[in-house]
């Protein structure tokens, strides 16, 4: 059973992601308060954030067949769905694991704290209007939460139809999702811009884009190698990777295969993809420690910025202009700061964002002064702790102890 | 049988290729003649050129199967053939028809008047020794001559080893193939950067370019997949050109295949290139008369240059400094020309290469006068002759006399 295949046993991942969690508040957080992280990158995490399932954020055109897909990993019709020849879906969807099956709106699934959805109220009522939640009752759903999302649609429809920031939003999908799967119909392959531009969006996470040519089984061997290779030929210019990205070819729902001749293909890709999905679980743990890392690297350096603008401020007069002429030269500032406290200038963040927030700052000596012993603290997530639960993630089920029969 | 779709019979085509001589040589040498037209751009045609049977090249990095894909063609050993796994093909080979089979060297080959070669002998001597043809006994050949090409090497070798400009013969034969085709080994696919200048080279006959995917029997069909796709998502960045390369997908050799898991797919794609290939001796006749169009548009554009410039040069004193003045503002010369003569400027040459060969002229005003009634003549070939010709050709077979039974 596909499902089994899970080499870290659920009882491992509770500890690990239970393990993070401490680590974040007790060693990582208190310096994102003092230093005012949130207010120059992002949001402190919740709990939520560690135990969210990994997520699978389904985009394409409309009608390449998202919603459907959708409903033949579920198992059943989830509620919500509308499946159809013209675009259908106009919203995003989070489908969920649940025992009472049904809809939940958007405003109300932003507001719960036990879910990873509420940084999606910056992007307004609008938006939220067309966003919601279908809880099922879908074996698969323990494991993974499924996006799907609207079609893009071309040219003035879509920019029209949508009163939201739609390549914000996708982003902040893409952001946060295990694996985003870009759609496509291999009976009109055709990349609108709006297409191009959604992809483009989704070009800093481009390990995490697969590709499936969908309602790829009515067509004989050799149009669907003409239909694939364009799709290739395209794909590689539009996402301007040397890696080429993983592309699965089938019909993912559940009407049998409509032309036999290519069946052997589209059965090994759709038990590839499905095993891939599988397999979520397990690389969503190193994935979670690995972006703490990241977050607890870039707050680290945060906060020596901090402390190196801070130090500069004088103790009365003038600070206005002090503040003024600190942020004029500041990429010097961070190269001087790399310099004085060892930090990687790889590290540092984007000097225009950076000013930017710094502008909305009214006082910089007004920051709470750096206690080097929290930076202290925290460099040892980076020396102990981390590496331990790495080693525990990797070992996974293969540990030495016996497990229980 | 393949051979016999072709719809030109063959007193058709060679009637059509006697008129394009006849008009080359009446009506457009004598003014390319008398303004030094080759000395600007190409040499002047030979009767040759007009009757050469269509030309396919083959090139690809070594060891992907050229020479065996000529072979398999032919149906029997050529001349001068070498076949193996390291790099064995070390000289430009024209694979030709004749009933007495034989190598014919180089130097010989590039001095034959009823052969296409002869401007072969700007490349050297260096050159010609890694030249020859093989004249073999084989009714594919009555149609068409291939040329094999000496496997791309990687690296330092490839630079070391050739004692010839590569690049520049590639591009002779490239600009006068009626097909090239660029052949990849399925087993190991990388683009080599030689590679990659040899299909930057073959840009401006990308209409002409078709790719082969040889070996592609020995894998199964996932594998095949993933291979195809990755030269697409390659080629597609490398060839820069919206519509997608023609890829035939195959084993192009005389061994039965390795694997039947494909065999429906591969030998569709056989039959089809085969069916290309047999097209091309029709296809050709339409082609040489557009080239033809080309050259004698350039050829009145050059000579209207010629007399405008000629015309500014004083009868006696200063005609350097005046030389000189119009040389150095020549792209002006060439707008005032255009509008002066209503001659569409999209026809007219490159300017800093035209620069250059102007400077090898050491008096423009000894160019002898433009005869307007040669242009005149000219003038009908484009609006009488040509249209005659052309007619003819796409009529072809289906024309309404009765052909002979
Ligand atoms: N694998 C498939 N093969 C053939 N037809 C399919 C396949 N999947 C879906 N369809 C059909 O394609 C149409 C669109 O399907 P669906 O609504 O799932 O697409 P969608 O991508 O969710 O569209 P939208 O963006 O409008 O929401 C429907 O008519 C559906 O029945
Ligand atoms: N279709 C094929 N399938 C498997 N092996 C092949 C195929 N065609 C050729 N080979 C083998 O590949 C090797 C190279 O073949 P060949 O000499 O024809 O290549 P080539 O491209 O002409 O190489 P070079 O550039 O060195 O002249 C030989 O060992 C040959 O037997
Ligand atoms: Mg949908
Ligand atoms: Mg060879």
């Amino acid at each position: 059973d596909l499902v089994d295949q899970s080499h870290l046993r659920n009882m491992d991942k509770e500890l690990i992601f239970e393990g993070l969690k401490r680590m974040y508040r007790k060693k990582i957080l208190p310096l994102e308060e003092s230093s005012k992280f949130p207010h120059f990158h992002s949001p402190s995490l919740n709990p939520a954030d560690f135990e969210a399932k990994p997520m699978v954020l389904i985009v394409g055109q409309y009608s390449v067949g998202k919603t459907s897909f959708i409903r033949s990993l579920v198992g059943k019709d989830f509620p919500g769905q509308r499946v159809g020849p013209e675009p259908t879906t106009d919203r995003f969807t989070a489908i969920m694991y649940g025992e009472d099956e049904g809809v939940m709106p958007g405003h109300a699934l932003a507001m719960q704290a036990d879910q990873p959805f509420r940084s999606l109220q910056q992007f307004g009522n609008n938006f939220l209007s067309k966003f919601e939640g279908s809880v099922v009752n879908s074996p698969i759903l323990r494991n993974i939460t499924l996006v799907d999302s609207p079609g893009v649609l071309s040219g003035e429809k879509q920019r029209i139809g949508r009163d939201y920031d739609f390549s914000a939003v996708i982003s902040w999908f893409a952001e946060r999702a295990d694996l985003i799967v870009v759609m496509f119909d291999a009976h009109k392959l055709d990349i609108s811009d709006e297409l191009k531009m959604v992809i483009d969006t989704l070009k800093p996470h481009h390990d995490k884009v697969r590709v499936l040519l969908n309602k790829a089984d009515a067509i004989d061997t050799q149009q669907l190698m003409r239909v694939y290779g364009a799709l290739m030929w395209s794909l590689g210019k539009v996402m301007q990777t040397p890696e080429v990205c993983r592309v699965y070819i089938g019909s993912f729902w559940d009407a049998p295969l409509a032309n036999l001749e290519n069946a052997l293909l589209l059965e090994r890709e759709k038990r590839d993809l499905i095993e891939e999905l599988m397999g979520l679980p397990d690389n969503a743990v190193v994935r979670r420690i690995n972006e703490l890392v990241k977050r607890a690297r870039s707050v680290k350096v945060h906060a020596y910025i901090i402390h190196y603008l801070r130090k500069q401020m004088p103790y009365l007069y003038k600070k206005e202009e002090k503040q003024a002429e600190l942020i004029a030269r500041l990429d010097q500032e961070f190269v001087a700061c790399a310099r004085r406290y060892s930090l990687p200038l790889g590290d540092f963040p984007n000097v225009g964002k950076f000013k930017r927030k710094l502008r909305e700052i009214r006082d910089i000596s007004k920051f709470s002064k750096l206690d080097k012993s929290l930076v202290a603290e925290m460099d040892k997530v980076f020396t102990h702790e981390i590496p331990r639960l790495m080693e525990r993630a990797q070992r996974g089920g293969h540990s030495a102890t016996p497990s229980p029969q």
